[in-house]
């Protein structure tokens, strides 16, 4: 791990080479489990939950035992020094000044990066609203790891809500970061959001088919498959990869088939009405009957309600258990190597570049739309600006470093105008030729043209002949 | 203890010979407290309370402590988990493979049983709604031997919610089992119950008699005394004691006047206003002023509210304080016995055999009346099945075994009919001849003649000829 | 610290000379941290919290953990026994035989003290409703005396609400037995309260100056200075301070500022609504850019709504992070003292004497008027009396040992009477010539008429003929 990140909050956060060694050192953890007692023998751990979670809390707090470290707990703070007023940042900077690492679960997007960014200690995201859940993810991968010895071109089956579980969203990354090519199979309404398959496929390179595409003998063996998402192999191999591919892939059946609850907490009004009227079907043995699902993983994050019956749970299929069990030496692993008590070396083969994005630099026009980000919130406005990086051209988006969910501004200008290079002070629209050439550290953006204006630019002829639409 | 029976659900689990081990163990750990820690290093205990209990988790948690183990708690739990739809026994699966040993409190009679059978680790059973407390009753006796050097023989009286007290169910069998005469002294409309009676009297062979048979020179001592229950010191020796027997034990006083709290949070709307109308005698030093109770042991399982005077706090026949202050050294035995770090050789001369009865072998007709019951539960339905042992023929009683509240079902048949050894399918009634002959493996029982019906049985002769009464 | 007080309920529990030894060996153990992990080996701590405070229970909890000792956690307490209707001493008795030490937070004032006399171990206050939160002011001096070496001598301004905050009331008594000059500058209509200002100015011999006294130049610099107290620095030497000297001394600036936040789930419905119309300023470093406040220290206790403004907290003259971080330490080293692993020697020139006002003897008259003290709650009424110690004759003045609430009441007798030596049960005018004679082991006081009459006392003819206003 890098040594300006010992934090993990999103599971971008780990490139793959750092994600196999944690798996290396969770395993060797979990095959000698009585000599790790003693590894963080004075070091203390706050566990922060603002979101009751006790399955996940324990997960933690056992790990820090195991390694014979402290714990000290807060799973009530949501009533105390929230209904004060107090902002996450000064809590981070006390808690910080105490403890040695912290794990940090709360309902707002991008709570768990705040933390990070100001406690001065270690950080662990333990889930932060619909955002993200990366230790989740990291029991997932290893799971699916021990069980098929790689991830690298498996074909994971993602089953039920795949709009709201946080779990969802960083599996996908870490999935397609590390080359599974994904099934999307989710209930009626609930389907990974717009964000998450623009980061996707911009980022990650891979090609989304939707199921309409797929012929009929695919259909009836996955019959509630929604789109496919497949992760290139070798880089451009992707773009020829054609239907009959996608077909010929699927035809072989899926190696993990990953269920998971419908959120009911998140669900909106409309949305609670749906999942009455048409229930989702229960994975059971009759659905897994098929010969294409013979050596499929069935797994699930746990807590199940109705979507996996019981009586899969003598199926040697069913790695729920294990899945859940797994949390224990992962992040027994996670937190050793955070607290640098372990070396993990970094891996001389690591295929994962981070990702370096331009800054957006300037403090106007971009205001994260996400009613959940931490950066939105009363009492961490008092101190958060917006924060965002610019991770695409064409269409010009900008993505909050908080929550990531994405901008698409309609207007752009240059701030070069000021150094005296351009005559006027002129606004575009975001997708035409002009908007291009802005270099990413001159770009101002612009939410509508009433905000410009406020500024004191004025409409570029194109913006003046074609106020809502743009010609390329 | 068993090497398959390493949990405490009930105080039946433990024999005699068990509990005298463990008093020993415990009052050597109480004489060395410092030598303990480190017993139990790198040992993990979960604390799940699913009801809130300051005085006993803490106790629990204490113990693990004084013994050097960690604790990872959940007082919340009830918010969390089981908000989300959760099964007992998922989060028995799950937290059973995070940690070595379980305590579990939980508002559902029988969760404890259901913790213990999926956990894969011991399980200790720290109240169950109104089913069992046994801990407590370990603290209890302990106390009454550590003051009296025996319990067999004792008097003890039982005073005040002798109803919804759990404390007060696991503490009368097992002073049964000890061979102590109980005095039951309720407040009005808070008897012991039916099942527990019923149970103590087939059961541990004691004889049951009521307050009217006693004199008045007894009435006048002990003016709330409701029933006796004196258990045999020999086996069938107690059918030949005479009421003049009972009157001459109580003559010479009481041993112990164990008092309760009205567990109000659990009364009925009718309990309610009775309790407010007709307040139960507080006990204070005016009540035991009588020089029958100069050597009586005064006891409460604390909290208290108004029934115990803080006078008699100062009173050296009081032992309260000391008896939840045993609560940690008889914790620590426990903990340390079912961990196996404390080897606890079986005693010799171990008195209690295993009770041992059939198990009804049928899906049908048999369901748990007792609405309290795990086994009944939405979200326990789901894998547990009716689980039931037949404690008795005449009348023919099942018990559930989570909650260990009987059925008494009213029409019965064989299973053998099927095997073509019998000619017809018929039912009889339960309390026929008939019935009687049914060797236990072929018994089925059902609710109604309804029910016998719809699963293709045919009345008897004696059915048809008295349907709601029957002649033997 | 002296062997019959174990414990830290009030700031006055500890001497200047123990508070300057529990500094040195705070700083040791600040300077070698991971050395004192392991002093506290076997040791448990409660940490009973009826009120949620996050931030002081992880401080504590965070403290016993790198002392190597265990820690129970209530914050759930409030919800549990007190529900059942436990006293407070039944609760501190029994938690008090499973632990070495506990920490109690609850919302009446006084109940520190109670389970301080009943818990049979070391106690520490962790805030008792508006009474006193000592520990935080131990931090508050630590950090004061480490930034500016000394406190002696010392201006600190007290900024915000000083009606509520027990943190404020805690603090201004030990400023005054350290010798630090105070400035109040409340916000309007939350003025530190008469009961704090009569101890101070009776028991710590310091005068008192309203704002109207000073001149304008004195007025421009300090514009919400309300009042200042100024102690002597040596005995008698006040009374010759002129308010001349006084604006010499304010002229200088302030050594530290003292900022809290509006207690507002203390406050009256007048209070918050006078609260939202007319905000206190803010503290920010337009507020603080006078020359006078070059060298200030800002402070908080944390957590902060408005009152301070973020743009303070890369300011070098902030300490309040530090002061929130000295938490760990100093708790350190209070836990270490109170359970004796760490031997403290009284210093030599110990400069504060104990206080030892007489008791008031009887049970008559004397009844704490704070519906918040812990001696008139109903679960504690059945065991606790009222208890009082006369603090002063002229107004006579008894204290609530406590919430230390001040009673003055109007009528007194003497207990003479009974012993022959006088003629008549009279009573008198408390502040009469007669009352002043009564020798205060005899002094029996009412609180009316009514009540001396119905306790057979007559009327003196002073009463009889001046009945409602005394002469001298």
């Amino acid at each position: 791990m890098s040594p300006h990140s010992k934090s993990l909050v999103t599971i971008d956060d780990l490139s793959h080479g750092e994600i196999d060694a944690l798996f290396s050192l969770a395993q060797v953890m979990s095959d000698s489990l009585d000599e790790q007692f003693g590894l963080c023998r004075g070091k203390i751990m706050a566990s922060l939950f603002f979101e009751p979670s006790t399955r996940t809390r324990l997960s933690f707090e056992t790990a820090m035992h195991r390694l014979g470290g402290s714990v000290i707990t807060a799973s009530d703070i949501g009533a105390t020094s929230l209904a004060k007023g107090e902002s996450i940042s000064d809590m981070a900077r006390v808690i910080g000044s105490y403890v040695d690492i912290i794990v940090i679960r709360h309902p707002w997007e991008g709570a768990a990066k705040v933390v990070a960014d100001y406690a001065g200690v270690p950080v662990i995201n333990a889930g932060d609203g619909g955002h993200q859940h990366p230790t989740q993810t990291l029991c997932d991968l290893y799971t699916i790891k021990k069980e098929k010895g790689t991830i690298q071109g498996l074909k994971i089956a993602l089953w039920g809500d795949l709009k709201y579980g946080r779990t969802i969203h960083s599996l996908i990354f870490a999935l397609a970061k590390f080359g599974a090519n994904i099934l999307f199979c989710p209930s009626p309404g609930l389907e990974v959001p717009e964000h998450i398959i623009k980061k996707l496929t911009a980022e990650y390179g891979g090609k989304m088919a939707k199921y309409a595409t797929l012929n009929q003998s695919v259909k009836n063996a996955f019959s509630f498959l929604d789109a496919v998402y497949l992760t290139p192999s070798s880089p451009h191999q992707l773009a020829m990869m054609s239907d009959l591919n996608i077909q010929f892939e699927l035809e072989s059946g899926v190696d993990a088939l990953y269920v998971t609850r419908p959120q009911k907490e998140r669900f909106t009004a409309g949305e609670e009405s749906r999942e009455q009227g048409d229930p989702f079907p229960v994975v059971d043995k009759k659905l897994l009957r098929d010969k294409a699902f013979r050596k499929t993983l069935v797994m699930h994050p746990l807590p199940r309600v109705d979507e996996l019956a019981y009586e899969m749970d003598a199926d040697p299929r069913s790695k729920y258990f294990e899945q859940a069990a797994h949390g224990v030496p992962v992040r027994m692993a996670l937190i050793a190597m955070l607290l640098g008590v372990k070396e993990v070396p970094p891996s001389p083969d690591d295929i994962t570049p981070a990702l370096d994005y331009p800054r957006y630099e300037h403090d106007s026009g971009a205001r994260c739309a996400n009613p959940r980000c931490v950066s939105v919130q009363k009492t961490e406005l008092k101190y958060l600006k917006p924060d965002f990086i610019i991770v695409n051209r064409e269409p010009l988006t900008l993505r909050c470093v908080y929550c990531e969910h994405g901008v698409e501004p309609k207007y752009v200008a240059s701030a070069e105008w000021h150094e005296g290079k351009t005559a006027t002070k002129i606004y575009h629209h975001a997708d035409s030729r002009w908007a291009r050439k802005i270099r990413p550290e001159n770009l101002i953006v612009f939410s509508s043209e009433d905000e410009a204006g406020a500024k004191g630019f004025k409409p570029s002829h194109d913006v003046l002949e074609h106020p809502s639409k743009s010609h390329h």
